[in-house]
Formats: C-alpha cells, structure tokens, sequence
C-alpha cells in the first residue's frame, strides 16, 4: 500500500513511517520540521539529538534494505501537496501534521494564531488534496482523548445516540478540549465530518490518549533511528517528563491534586492501532472514530507507579504536587469506552513494573543530557 | 453604549449601526469590503448600488444629526484590530464580518479556503482583541441556526441536557452544518466556547434563520442609507429570491421539493434581536446561545405565499420546482426552540400577506435593475 505520512519527523511520525516500510509499504514521509523549530525558540530540546528525516531514512536503508522517500515541506501549502499527492497518488493518507503541544497553544496570542491556523490549515489542505487527487484514499488523522474533556458521562467512541423528549438521532459525541490546541483537533474532527458527508471521504479519527515509551522495534535496531524523546513541560507527555525527572533526582512535578484521569498507551501500541486502521479503512461516506489507549490512570497514580519502580531499581525519586498550570477540572468522572481497536485485533503492552523499569533503564544513560530548567511548568493558562 | 461593529458595511451591520446610533450609541463600523469584492468577482452584485460606508454615515449624519465612526480594514489583521480597539475602548463589539455565503463557500477550493481562514480568523482577532483591550466587553456574535442542520430531536437554545447510561451533564446542542460556511460558524462557537470557559469572556452566540425584508425605520428615511439587497443564487437568502424573481416574472425556483423548513425573520427583527442582546449582556465566563427567528416555513410555502400574494397584487407570479442543487435533507423534522428573544422582549413582526405585498411593492419600482442571469443556481455540492 503506498502511504503517505504527513508530520513524519514526530515523535510517532517517524515509527510510524519505519513500521509501515518495514512490514513492506511504500512509504513516503513529509515534515517542515514545525515542532523542531518551536522546540527550539521555546527552549525545550529533546534529550537526544536527532538526525533530519534524510540521514535517518538512509540510515534505516543501510540497515533494513527497506527505503522512505522524503519530501520537506509545509502541509498548509497547496501547491506543495499538490506536488506530492500528483506525484506519490497515496493509497492511505497518516495525517500527523500537526502543531503537538497544548501548553505551546496558550503562551500567547502567536503561539496561539500558529497552532489555530497551522492545525486548521494541514487539515483543510488533506482533505483537498485528497478530493482533487485521490477521492478514494483512506485518511487516517490523529485527534485526540482530550476532545471529549472530562464530561460526566461515559464517552463513547465518537458518537452518542440522544434520545430527546421523545425522539432520537445520532450525533457527534460532545467535545469539549482543555486548550486551544485540542480545540483544534476538535475543529478538524467537524471540518472533516462536513468533508466525509459531502464528498465521501473515508476518514478515521483516531482520539489517542497520551503515549508513553521511545521504543519500537524498529527504533532499537539501531540508536540513530530512535524517534526525539521530549521530557519538558511544553512537548513531553507526562509519563516521559516523569521518566527523567526520575532519573534526575527531581521530585516528580504532579499537577494540583493529580487526580486528573487519563487514558495511556505505549508507543508500541500508537503503532499498532494506526496500522489496524490502515489494513482495515473506513468506508466512503464513514467517519469511524476509535478511541485510541489501553490503560487509564490518574497523574497521581503514574507519579506513584515511576516513584516505586525507580527507587526499587536504585534512583531517588519522590513526588511533589505544585500548583496547576492548567485550567481542568481534578476531580472528575471519566470512563471512555476503546472496545474497537481490540476488536480489530489490538494486543496492548501494558505499563507493568517490568515495562516502568525499562522506560527508566532507558533514560538512565543519558543523565548528563537532562536540562533540569525546562521541567517545571513555564506555561501558565491565563487567569481573568 | 461604545459599540463595535464589525462587518458594518453588510446587509445586517449597517441597518444595526443605524439603529443603535439613532437611539444614542457611540457606534464605529469597521468593514474591508470582502462581501463587495466576492459579489463583483461572482457577478452577483445587489439590486441597487450601496455607497461606500463615508458617504453613507455622512448622510446618516445630515438626515438625524447622529455620526457614526468609519473604519476600512480588515479584521482579520492583527495589527490594524489593535489599533481600532485601542482608540476605540468598545464596551460591546457585534461581530458580523464573515463571508456571509453557503453557496460561495461550496464553488471551489479557493472559495472555501478564503471561508474558512476569513471566518476563523476574524473570530479568532475579535477574541484575542477583546482579551487584551477590553475583556469586560460583551462580544456579539452573529451565527447561524443551519450551525444544528436538520436533527430528528428538538432543538433547544444552543444547549443540552444529555442522560446517558444512569448519568447526565449539559453539554453543546449537536451541531452538523450543511456547507462549508455553515461548518464555519460552528468552529466559531467551539472556539468562543473554549475562550469563554478558559478566560471569563462574555457572549452572546445568535443562532439566526434566513433574514428577508430591505426596510428599516432609520433606513426608510431616505434612500441612500438602504442596505445592499441581493437576490441572486450566492449572496441572495431565499425570500428576497422570491421576491425579485415575482417582481422580474420569472418563475420562483424552490430547490427540490421544497419540503426543507427553516426559521425566518424580518430585518427588524434582527435589528430588535441584537439590541435586546447588548442591553442585557451575558455574564462574564457565559457563551448565551439564542435562537434568533419569529416564524418558521418551508420553501415551499413561502413560494406559494409570494405566488399568492403576487398575483394578487398583480404580478405574474409561479412556482418551478428545480432539482436541488445541495445537498440537504427536504424531508425532516424540525422543531426548533425561540423563547429566550421573545423574553428578553423581541416584539416580532411577521409575515403577514400585507408584509408580503409591502416588500414587493417595494422591489417594483426596480424591475429593470434585475439582472436574470444571477438567479438560477450557479454552485452545486460537488457530488463524487
């Protein structure tokens, strides 16, 4: 199948695409390098340094014998997808291009403007060029959990049947995002239904929880193929900036009570779910929403999980609550539903003691490379 | 009352600068001319030429003695926002300025690309520029009752209480629009929503039906400062289609089988609408959605009461029927929810057969201005 992943130098871009080439794809990744370049002007460089998509796709040929192509350039461009779509006619579209950070959407009124438009733009533009060049490629776009908020509802996946004084219908299930950047996956979860109603888009929205983890199997072949690890408050999920602040020595920062709940996954299974999608398109005319972890657990709960596995493997870690950053609710009720991607054969790698420890052994090393003052929260959503 | 106005140049934002100025407001109108430059490029210029907004509030001024500020800009540029809300100091804006057309924003990927960034971007300018200037001010905000489409569920008043599975919580009414542009202004909701929770803004989120009628009191005092009139397939709403097609003898063309049903109001009445809105505010941290029509019809009703009413007058009036150029249910439910206006005191006028004969008694005079090739539907739903 020839696939197209846009956003391919990400952090899960970048396994995604050496997943799919290895299994036999043809692959073909696309990245302006966005997040490398706001990593940098807000100071939050990953723990290692990694290569540009060229040097690690040759790299990944040398090793596998299995080759990427690689175009840089801007999904919100249109005469640069239209080169890329003509050129590659992409049986599957993996739609990761994205700016990845909600503390990066609520700095300001730029960093705000960037992701809006940004977000709004590379969806807009895949689903043209996907009408224009190849109406029945399947798009596979990563949302996220953080759409649904924390209602105090179950949350299903994507959509809700309403009964209503007497009279039914199926909508959208409701969304409600925490920040402006999951206000934008759920803008493009609405552009895209009008799309898939109007022109029969085959469209699945994956929401995924936060995902954890820097290995994969084809990542460990090799250390130059690993895909960036941020552990910082602006582009590193929880779990990884808990990792090396474990590894640190630093008291694990938890949020406010850290009774906030979310669902989790494994690198790993990010990859596994994706392709599951990918062998198993949605129909034309079908936006088909997965819910995309395997695990729920409180912020507190993992703090506690990374405190107990690191001392036991002979780190000092302890926990220290500070003050919220975010505006959320900690204390809430949620219990979303993600029966559909095991039922498409997802076999998840849970966060066992075994799997905590070895996230930790893997940070271990790089120590020395920890910049401890991009850990603590730098971004605060603004009060009235 | 400082008011801002924006989108002052168009079909409602002059006739509401006129009226808050008459009844003592400190108004400015800020407009860039978008809907005049998209009307001229799609051959659907109005009825009659409008003056520009110098020359029409400075005979707005000599008629009552009231002036009104003029600004030509765009707002959608950061830059010249600032500065209007920096000299201004608004105590309410009313925010119009959108690419007001569904057709439009369905001819083609410019058409939609310009819908989209336009509509989020102004909305966008307009949030950030009352965060940052006047973050008490009371933000008006034109949307759309075709933001719900055609639910087989009641619609209530932006708002619903959902129980599911034992629980509850109140949540967005469902929304799923029938064109880009309707797709539009239900990212504007979510993105005012996401503002309002996170920052305490204060909205007022219109939910208007089709608009009809050319008559305002201020308006009707001389003929100069009557609003743009457009009857043809983009930019026209569907009565004054009628109503020009009945003056022009052309037999009036209900799309399909006319069976689509909305809800209407009179010019006046939007006029009453968003008045009644500024004088009771909503709260801070509040987004108030309200249903903003009088009356509701189906297409086809409303031809054989403009075919009725015609003849009687003695016009030559018929209905044709034409293969519906959208896509959209004709046959649905729909029983939508007005009670907030008519409490906060929307006294409205309707559709009475003297109304009727008024309105095209008013567009005879201009029968030979009528250009027959703007009618007939010029933008189909691209079907795959």
């Amino acid at each position: 199948m020839r696939v197209l992943i846009l956003g391919g130098d990400g952090y899960l871009g970048w396994p995604t695409a050496m997943r799919l080439a290895a299994r036999g794809d043809d692959v073909m990744v696309v990245d302006n390098y966005l997040r490398r370049t706001l990593a940098r002007e807000t100071g939050s460089e990953p723990l290692l340094t990694t290569l540009d998509l060229a040097v690690r796709s040759e790299t990944f040929a040398a090793i596998t014998g299995r080759s990427l192509r690689v175009e840089i350039g801007d999904c919100a461009d249109r005469a640069f997808m239209d080169r890329v779509f003509a050129d590659f006619q992409p049986e599957a579209v993996v739609h990761y291009a994205e700016q990845p950070s909600a503390p990066y959407s609520m700095m300001g009124y730029e960093q705000a403007r960037l992701t809006l438009h940004n977000n709004i733009g590379t969806t807009f533009n895949v689903i043209w060029s996907v009408m224009q060049h190849v109406p029945d490629a399947h798009i596979v776009k990563l949302g996220t959990m953080g759409e649904y908020g924390t209602p105090n509802i179950d949350i299903e996946e994507g959509w809700i049947d309403i009964e209503h004084k007497g009279r039914s219908d199926r909508f959208l299930f409701p969304r409600q995002g925490g920040s402006l950047y999951h206000t934008t996956k759920i803008l493009d979860t609405d552009l895209l239904w009008f799309y898939v109603r109007t022109h029969n888009l085959r469209v699945t929205d994956l929401m995924q929880g936060p995902v954890y983890g820097m290995s994969t199997r084809e990542a460990d072949c090799d250390q130059r193929l690993a895909p960036h690890f941020h552990y910082d408050d602006i582009f590193g999920t929880v779990l990884n900036r808990f990792l090396v602040q474990a590894v640190a020595g630093i008291p694990l920062t938890v949020y406010g009570s850290g009774e906030q709940t979310r669902g989790f996954l494994n690198l790993e299974d990010t990859l596994q779910c994706v392709e599951l999608s990918l062998r198993s398109p949605a129909r034309p005319g079908e936006l088909r929403i997965l819910n995309q972890f395997t695990e729920r657990f409180s912020v507190r709960q993992l703090a506690e999980r990374v405190c107990d596995v690191g001392n036991r493997i002979g780190l000092e870690v302890s926990v220290a609550p500070i003050q919220n950053p975010r505006k959320e609710r900690e204390d809430h009720y949620y219990n979303p539903a993600n029966r559909a991607l095991l039922d498409l054969g997802l076999e998840p790698h849970y966060l066992t003691d075994d799997v905590l420890a070895g996230l930790l052994e893997r940070v271990r090393p790089h120590r020395d490379a920890i910049d401890t003052r991009r850990i603590k929260p730098r971004v605060r959503w603004a009060e009235r």
